[in-house]
């Protein structure tokens, strides 16, 4: 049986897909209590390849960087599902912490971030919406544009 | 009635405000169980202008950035009575993250964090001891001097 | 008596030491719920020098980032010691982020973060697999190559 929340996102076009194995010694996420504190997810598409790369403010748009930080919370969300095995089951999207890679004189993060913050609120209505912290880092893993992590509360 | 906390904080000249509503799908704080998870707040004053913005080693002083620091934890305790209603509710500062706009050269980003976390001491006493990260970012949102978060534990 | 984990450490030529006190309004950890969330930690040796300065891309190769996260990772063991008096009341390693001190085109932050993610393993076996973040950041407090924080939880 589909979830609800999944197939909001098939009417939205997203499909979830398992996450690739983990490479090094940690995992996608980890359960504590009732909250799933999800790793940081690049922006993969659904063949492990990243849609953006490079620096916002040095190449990579607002416009590129939004539709990256939306793919990184469909990783979020393909990491909760792998965990959880449903999303109906996320009580409350937590938290996500944004970091996008950025020239110094990069300001609008907030508008790269907004990519991800939608895509939840799409998914899951109020409970979707989170508290959340936009930061822009000099350099990403394998130089992807936007880097999303989550923590979501689970029943 | 004035809360305690409150109460030493106008002691010191600090108001506590409205915070400003969210301008996206994300929202101020979020409470699960009894941690109270607050978005990071940038160094906003009472009129919703930024005090410092730039970067520490390249134009903001250490002391500018320690007054901003400053403001951003009065953003937070806001934030905290937005949620909650009281300060004394509050059982501890649980965490504080401290993001420093930084020039790749700026190594003093703890004293700058110590303007916020001075503030929690000030405010909270002993309970206002918190667990903190600080680190130096590429780029803030705006432009902003310096952007903290927190974790706060209530009753 | 010797926790069965820091004989493990012991196995692996690890010592812990009493960490230095806190030279700010700060704390090196706080235990919430059976949350131990612990402070960003330098690569501090035992002796308080960092093992390891500057950025990884500029001067500071992966071999020495690697070690310097292993480092940051024995002082966050450290801390647990400090907080909670013996390793063995680990359930779980939750979460590590790693903040690499990067040039701008530095892209292997993983691969530095790794070393604090094996130490956990090493020490933990499979209850020390975690979610975790990497990041490229611009600078470092002290401008320390590697700083790591972490969540525990403990029984």
């Amino acid at each position: 049986m589909v979830s609800t929340v999944e197939k909001k996102l098939a009417d939205l076009g997203v499909t979830l897909h398992t996450p690739a194995g983990p490479v090094a010694n940690y995992v996608g996420s980890v359960l504590t209590g009732n909250l799933l504190i999800v790793s940081g997810q690049l922006c993969f598409d659904a063949d492990s390849k990243l849609i953006a790369k490079g620096k916002l403010g040095a190449g990579v748009t607002v416009d590129e960087g939004n539709f990256a930080a939306r793919v990184c919370a469909i990783n979020l969300l393909s990491q909760v599902k792998a965990a959880i095995g449903n999303l109906d089951k996320v009580a409350r999207v937590v938290r996500l912490g944004g970091f996008i890679n950025s020239a110094p004189d990069f300001i609008d993060g907030p508008k790269v971030l907004n990519g991800a913050s939608d895509l939840m609120v799409a998914a899951f209505g109020e409970r979707g919406r989170h508290a959340r912290t936009t930061i822009g880092v000099a350099a990403l893993p394998l130089d992807a544009a936007v880097e999303v992590e989550a923590i979501f509360e689970v029943t």
